[in-house]
């Protein structure tokens, strides 16, 4: 296989700079995330090419067997379906499809099996801007957040896993020659080693991040020579559509099957996941979803790795400027319309204010003052559309809508606001509501969307307490902290970090909790109830294969 | 901690050829296997320390709150018990010690952590000759394996564990600053990192292999931060109680707390395993043992590792030399009176006979031949008692003595021999069984002991066939293999790999398929039914702890 040892060869370099950018964890990006920094036709191109993309059938996935043509994905923006259909296989087409292609690209080498991904990642980087339109389209992230998330985000996250992989897959040599004196003789054994991958590889997607969090386990799959099936949510298939049909394309001119990653097409009435997921052939699972259906993944005896859902909290203690701190935190609530997984959901203050360079601010203030900071932020026409994009789902809309049934005090109410481009778009801007502490059934249960509970606490060791009982019961994917005071920083840290949660500490201007950045920030622990996987530690590789050695004399 | 610090340094050159080891995978062990390489009274020294020991309290572990003494071992060559009691702890005492000296022991630094562990397999080293004392008298191994087993190979399987372990808390740096340019200006972070250990360590142990099984393990658990509880066999606790007092005592001159490992003794009337392994605080169980409570054990909502029963097979197709080929066979099979894991049950023979350099030897002349070279090995009173050992449990012995329960034709009848130096010793030399291919029923369970399943086949690929029906069945530790036709090695090796078993070709002389080397074979792939752990990939010390990383602005 010429062409694909070329092509580790070609990429080899990046992969240095990746694998290195792993052990120094400083900031590494080879994917540059400025719209501007890519051809200035692009953005035009990708709207030419979502328009006659909609409505249509998509026949660029070159998968034999399919019977029928399905789609159901709604634009959050225009409120209606965007018409595409994909074609539709049987859970046993699908199968006997990746068992074919398994027992080929399992014995196709790491080097090239690297070559050919990082190729991929070429690929779909010339696709970044169809990507952001379609992921806009589906997910009803505002036009940057598409891009950045589902584009080069998630190309530095397939790579970063690619990388993560190689490193583990090479960290035992191929052979070696054993030799052991005995005092008369020498004992000689060869002995070589495989990475042997354990099979198919199923990866569930969700409806809001549809390729950011795919890329990870569908990469960390394939670099350990698992052949892969992807079973996008059924309201937002179109993005990761284009990343498979990008792989499948790489695959293919290297003499490879295209069956070495599927696209697994469902609908909601018709779901294919838990057939797909029980099936014995099926020995890696990778889910991103809720906590119920993600327990029940992780309950199959399978090899799985989850993100479910998480509780986040922000500890307000002690500020230098609040005005800069309450700005940043309006705009971790607002960004996305709160529909992020590193999203805050409940801000912990004191009963007795918060202390600023400037003096005590009443706790009546404070809350006053965030409330004043959101709305700044959503009702700037320049900031507000862009920051809140639209609501993925009617459910969480209507959840935004009935604030009150959470029986606090409804602080901030939803409303919406207007898009110039998009006049029908979904939108909901944050609602704060104040809770008591004694309201943990409330603020305890992951409330998904721009949904916002500040409660008041006797004092931040009380905030503290609040916070590590809600992450040992539900876990969380972030904790965010404001304290000048060095001790009350120790004692967060590491009440968090021992409850497995991570914490940004006085994060202000351009530096927001919602962000993990690939090859520095570990997405998830892995260790508390928001997930049993981390993109991308040691073992996020390493379990998707075994080691198994020969010996021979 | 000065004194831990400097035990880094006295140790670190040590470590930097382990780490080295562990990517060449050449051979390496620092803790020589020749009993003569040590001080020559030391043998002397451990009869006379074994002499009081015995029908005596172990008093030399330091854990308060003991609610009386223990002990109901019994010596397999003397048959009768060995008297050593030991102090007896409730469950909630040994969890509270643990829970205390876990917030001790997870801060430590992972330096000083090194250092005190590698110290203490040099202060074990020093106990070798009393280990092997003690295990003879608990397991029935004889006194080579027993000195070599429990003591320098099993040093080398912690130090494995321990350089692994290692090689993980490093692979993320401490701290980092992260600068992403963001055009006018930077976006700067402080981030740390740090490797959180899951919780408290609870680590079983079998009868047959008490310090080997149990030492990779507990030094995954101590170097990765994890307070741990050895939970030994009640028939096998002396070994270990060795390695337990070492390390307390290391652990005290450093100034920490010794209940940082624990030995937790339990009767046979009385266990105590469950009630540690289900209780919430028991983060980590590893696991050695049968098949039927280790599947409980990975049923466990906690992190497991397991070691359970595998069949393992021999696939006598084609030789150079049969002589030498069935004596390897015959000393793989007559070792530790088939009582180890690795052991062979079964050798899958074609009915055509063997190939040989000499021409075909017939099917009949071959398994004739076999019988002949274990009878000699046995009988040969220089060889026999030193390769047997004694029957650690009376459970074996019956099993060995009842053969014909098997429904096979008895080859070769078991019988006892004399040991000169034991004249009481329970010994029981293989028995051999011809059993048809369709008596699979027999053939894949595992019979541990010495009772050896000959298997007459249609011809290799039926061998082959036999084979991976069994090790998917019922997994697998090892495969020896033996065949001049490089065709048909591959199969056996892709066969076999793909149902994650290595194999071993054509051992003869002094190469067993019995033996794993630390630093170069894995013992257990992980990936079969015998086990989910591998000792020592990254996964067996990743999985014990949480990589949780802070950021500040």
């Amino acid at each position: 296989m010429n062409t694909s040892m070329n092509l580790f060869q070609k990429h080899q370099s990046l992969l240095e700079d990746a694998l290195k950018a792993l052990t120094q964890r400083t900031y590494y990006s080879p994917y540059p995330e400025n719209p501007k920094a890519y051809a200035e036709d692009a953005d035009a191109k990708a709207k030419a090419w979502i328009s006659a993309a909609m409505n249509n059938n998509y026949a660029e996935l070159d998968q034999t067997g399919a019977n029928g043509w399905v789609g159901e994905e709604v634009s959050p923006f225009l409120q209606v379906g965007i018409g595409v259909k994909y074609p539709m296989f049987s859970a046993e087409t699908l199968l006997n499809n990746a068992s074919a292609a398994q027992a080929i690209w399992g014995k196709t080498s790491i080097q090239d099996r690297t070559g050919i991904l990082i190729e991929a990642l070429d690929r779909v980087k010339l696709r970044f801007f169809d990507i952001a339109y379609a992921t806009m389209h589906t997910t009803g992230q505002a036009y940057m957040m598409s891009f950045q998330a589902s584009g080069p985000h998630a190309n530095d996250r397939a790579l970063e896993a690619i990388a993560v992989g190689y490193r583990e897959l090479t960290s035992v040599p191929e052979k070696a020659e054993w030799v052991k004196n005995l005092g008369k003789f020498d004992l000689k054994m060869n002995k070589t080693w495989k990475a042997i991958p354990k099979g198919i590889s199923l990866v569930i997607g969700c409806s809001t991040f549809p390729v950011w969090n795919t890329v990870p386990g569908l990469f960390a799959s394939l670099i350990t020579g698992n052949a892969s099936i992807v079973k996008p949510h059924p309201k937002a298939i179109l993005a990761i559509a284009i990343v498979v049909e990008e792989l499948q394309k790489v695959l293919a001119e290297n003499n490879l099957p295209k069956t070495i990653v599927q696209l697994a097409v469902d609908t909601l009435d018709n779901p294919l996941t838990k057939v797909l997921a029980e099936n014995n052939e099926v020995k890696l699972v990778d889910f991103t979803g809720g906590s119920e259906f993600g327990n029940y993944i992780e309950s199959l005896p399978k090899t799985t790795f989850t993100e479910k859902a998480g509780v986040n909290s922000i500890i307000l203690d002690s500020v230098n400027d609040l005005k800069s701190v309450l700005g940043n935190i309006a705009f971790s609530t607002s960004l996305y319309s709160g529909q992020m997984c590193t999203a805050p959901q409940n801000i912990f203050i004191s009963k007795q204010g918060v202390q600023t360079a400037e003096g005590l601010v009443a706790y009546e203030d404070v809350v006053t003052a965030l409330c004043a900071a959101i709305t700044g932020l959503v009702d700037n026409p320049k900031a507000g559309p862009g920051t809140l994009g639209a609501i993925q789902a009617e459910l969480t809309f209507n959840r935004t809508k009935n604030a009150s049934q959470y029986g606090g005090k409804v602080l901030l109410e939803s409303k919406s606001i207007v898009n110039e481009e998009f006049k029908d778009a979904r939108i909901a801007t944050p609602v704060v509501v104040e809770l008591e502490k004694t309201q943990s059934n409330v603020f305890n249960q992951e409330c998904f969307g721009p949904i916002v509970f500040v409660v008041k606490t006797d004092d931040v060791n009380d905030s503290i307490q609040l916070a590590e009982t809600l992450v040992k019961a539900k876990g969380a994917l972030t904790c965010g902290a404001y304290s000048t005071d060095e001790a009350v920083c120790e004692k967060i840290a590491e009440t968090m970090n021992n409850a497995f949660v991570p914490v940004s500490f006085n994060f202000t201007g351009a530096g927001f909790i919602n962000s993990h950045a690939a090859f520095s920030d570990f997405h998830l622990t892995g260790g508390n109830k928001a997930g049993n996987a981390s993109f991308a530690n040691s073992e996020f590789l390493s379990k998707r294969f075994v080691w198994v050695g020969n010996r021979a004399m």
